[in-house]
């Protein structure tokens, strides 16, 4: 990219290296999907296909990425932990969202007939993103906690919102009237109750958000013409999960995330 | 996105507000287009159906934001254009780079059917995104010279060597060591004498690049059913023009721009 | 600074150029300067030694910084207006800021004699300091427009202020209450009639602020021995001036500066 | 600082608050101090005077700030470390980078006549400035072995080739040469061996530079006049000392600074 007299022009990009050491999180959010969501007719309060293709996405970034170790997911947001010790870009803040935030964007773009079927899209999914350093695996989790929180209190609110709305025939303002203020107790009564829904029983993606990391698994490689043998290799696979990551059981569970999971430990 | 005790996390996100009244560019960038354009059999040195792609995308950013005045493509990038003294997104870089990205992201996959027909794509087209604030119009149209230019440069020295390699039968190594160090008039020559080829013919789009910009039209928006008279209106619709856009000519015939035309004058 | 292992912690300070091409603005501001002035006893609303003292640091800071082009300072702060292509350290913030800040510090506490006299330094003078880019002439003259204008409007108030407090005899919550709201008309004739002090006769130091930058003269070097012949030299040495700088008069007297005169082009 | 329409100038100013929950660590450097330990005859390699100027500016700045928990010192610079909770300023870096510098410029002009009696300062000692963020205990404690170890190699190298200029006769190239790619057996015999000093028995201010940390001890701060008996309380005063920070120990014995002492627990 060199051409003499103008060239001094690349003088004025700005070096933006994330902090060393740091937990670096990426955060996609779906621009104005209020509006998409409804001109795309996604079911309320989760559409399980859109969600789909969400997963899809955040999975392509840990097949393209092996210092993203971790993803959240709810809504139209993806949240994507790299590895703190990453040098993924020089550590490049634009360049490091840029390409994440392009490449979930294409994969979604990629995976909508997948879960859409027939349905075309009708206007192009965009996303924003950003990154945030985070310096320690105490703060690390605390920021998972907040958006597994999140999903829990939203996915809450709207299940309890248009039951109210579309099997209780309740207007709008009513049902949010009613739900103003109230507790969790409240919420899960009235689910129960007046429209026979469990909560607990409702899938886990809706209340728990999705979880990609890697799995590792044995898997047959190829099979040995002569003998007839498999050789099996230790294979890490992006997959995707629903489960709690608040508490101290997940990241004992997964060691190899290098997040501390003593919650005493950690301040 | 409350939920009391973790929301402190947020607090470690960065405020990266742009200066104040500068030209902001975004440039985009496709992310090992080598091996892509390789992957999708794109023709050498120039694919038309590719770049037209790139143009659609292009269009689509200038559709969604209007202070988005200007943009300019080449090969596997484009450059964009913000107005000074525009407020988009607070200014914060990251927002411009991310939605930006993705907008042309999208856009690019949504547009690739147009132009490659069946030829699917067979991998997630990523760009990096990058912004950057240019403090003056002088500074600014330097930019757009130094993009322009490489366009010149690189297509000149392509052209020559894909002639050399698959009409003229040298190894690439050869080819490489005949234009290393040669100027324009030798190159302009070996075209011509030995292939045939003036290339002050070729495509502009080629030799320099996509402009994108509004132009403003005046458009029926209406016929008046009793009295059959149209009712017009002025609109602005992006539209791709191959114009030189290193000297002050542009400048002056887009006065719209707010770039200062007179090349004495800058500084 | 080389030390094997550990030094892998210098690549945890971050760059941080300020952007190519914009006017550095870097003023500094005494810290908690409303105990410092009551601890030393300044004059009320205006202490000509101690803005001797500030003046006295800002031309350190020309002397030092040929890049120093400019300085405007009132009450307890001054700023500095670095050449728009200066490439001082880099351009790199913190140096530029805390450098500037560190001599001007020295310089005060070195000139508090010559203007106190015998009345020691009770605690030490501290200033904060800031950077700011300006990307134009007409930003930058509004910058400096802001300064001076501030230092009119809090110099009218004060001397008002204290003349009803001092000489009027009202408390300080009455003459308060009395200006609250009053316009300009109000306080010179207030200060006029009641108190026979003309505003226009008063020292332009404490009205316009102080104004350092270079008068370029004509200077002996040396007298020749033999011939008893002058040996001239032209000299750029600092100097004070309470000129006004909102005005476009000041920058045409000026062009040395490079700010643009002329009001109605800039922009 | 209002005034209407040139107030805009103010949205200039940028945002630059260093990452929460990382320990910042502010360093300050003369300027030029080669040339300014020279113009004022510091003893060679170690001028004890000129280094309790630096340790009296350093107990300013713990005087001054609470946050300022530990300070480290060698030649002509200074490392504060703030506690990485501290909300100093708003953590803003310009502002804190400057008022340290500044209050440590002002402290240094201020302490000079304590011991450097009638020798006076020729021109203005001059500090830059910077702060960098920390993200862990582990980086904090390399960042300062890194200066405490460049005080021992600097030390080591100034002293060994002081001794063989000024008592041993040799030129300063000769001097370097006999020096170069030597190693410390080398240099500790060189000293002891020609010129009978016992490395180990230097000042340990000269070899491990000097550190400020508070002690808590009881004072006295009356007596009952009636009783006659004391009321002691427990004050942080601000001290010097020159203990080995590289080790655990030290981190050991002052659990005050909240800084992980157990070597193998950090990371
Ligand atoms: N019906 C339906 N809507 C969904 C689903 N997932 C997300 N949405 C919609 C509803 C929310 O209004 C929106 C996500 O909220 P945001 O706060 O991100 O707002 P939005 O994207 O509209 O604006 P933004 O550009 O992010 O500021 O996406 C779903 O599964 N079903
Ligand atoms: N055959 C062919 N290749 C193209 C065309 N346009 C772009 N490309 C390819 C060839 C270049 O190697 C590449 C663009 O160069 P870059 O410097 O952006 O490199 P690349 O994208 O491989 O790496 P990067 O990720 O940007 O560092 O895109 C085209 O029209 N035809
Ligand atoms: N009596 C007197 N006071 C002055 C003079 N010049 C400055 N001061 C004092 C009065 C003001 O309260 C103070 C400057 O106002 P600032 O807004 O800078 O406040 P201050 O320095 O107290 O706080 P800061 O640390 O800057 O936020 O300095 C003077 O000539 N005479
Ligand atoms: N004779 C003598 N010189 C000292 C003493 N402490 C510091 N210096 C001088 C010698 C060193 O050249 C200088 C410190 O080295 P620096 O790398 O900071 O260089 P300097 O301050 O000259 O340049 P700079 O502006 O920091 O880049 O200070 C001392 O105790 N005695
Ligand atoms: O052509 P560019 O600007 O992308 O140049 P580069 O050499 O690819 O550098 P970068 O790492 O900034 O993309
Ligand atoms: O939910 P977020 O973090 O996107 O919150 P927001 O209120 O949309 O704010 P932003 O402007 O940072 O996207
Ligand atoms: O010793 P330092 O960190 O000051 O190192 P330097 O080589 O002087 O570099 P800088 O320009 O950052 O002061
Ligand atoms: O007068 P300023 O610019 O110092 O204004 P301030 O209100 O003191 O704000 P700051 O915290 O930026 O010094
Ligand atoms: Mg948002
Ligand atoms: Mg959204
Ligand atoms: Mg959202
Ligand atoms: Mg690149
Ligand atoms: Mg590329
Ligand atoms: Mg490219
Ligand atoms: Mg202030
Ligand atoms: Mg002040
Ligand atoms: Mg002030
Ligand atoms: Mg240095
Ligand atoms: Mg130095
Ligand atoms: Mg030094």
């Amino acid at each position: 990219m060199a051409n003499s007299r103008f060239e001094y022009v690349r003088g004025f990009e700005r070096h933006d290296a994330l902090l060393p050491l740091c937990w670096i999180v990426v955060r996609v959010d779906g621009k104005g999907f209020h509006r998409f969501a409804d001109a795309h007719a996604f079911e309320k309060p989760n559409d399980a296909r859109a969600l789909r293709v969400m997963n899809d996405a955040a999975l392509a970034v840990l097949e393209a990425f092996p210092d993203a170790v971790l993803g959240f997911g709810e809504s139209d947001e993806y949240s994507f932990v790299l590895k703190k010790d990453t040098t993924l870009y020089g550590r490049r803040e634009a360049k490091i969202v840029s390409v994440i935030t392009s490449l979930f964007t294409a994969s979604y773009v990629m995976a909508w007939p997948r879960h859409f079927g027939d349905a075309p899209l009708l206007s192009a999914p965009v996303f924003d993103g950003r990154a945030v350093a985070y310096p320690s695996d105490a703060v690390l989790r605390d920021y998972l906690a907040w958006r597994q929180a999140d999903t829990h209190i939203n996915n809450q609110y709207n299940t309890v919102f248009w039951a109210l709305v579309d099997k209780g025939g309740e207007t709008p303002a009513k049902a949010q009237a009613m739900i103003k203020g109230s507790d969790t107790a409240w919420k899960n009564e009235t689910l129960f109750e007046r429209f026979g829904i469990n909560y607990a029983h409702l899938p886990a993606m809706y209340r728990k958000g999705s979880v990609v990391l890697r799995r590792t698994e044995e898997v047959v490689v190829k099979v040995d013409a002569a003998t007839g043998q498999e050789v099996r290799r230790k294979r890490a696979t992006p997959v995707v999960c629903h489960d709690d990551i608040i508490g101290d059981e997940f990241y004992r569970l997964h060691p190899e995330l290098g997040i501390e999971a003593d919650g005493k430990r950690r301040r």
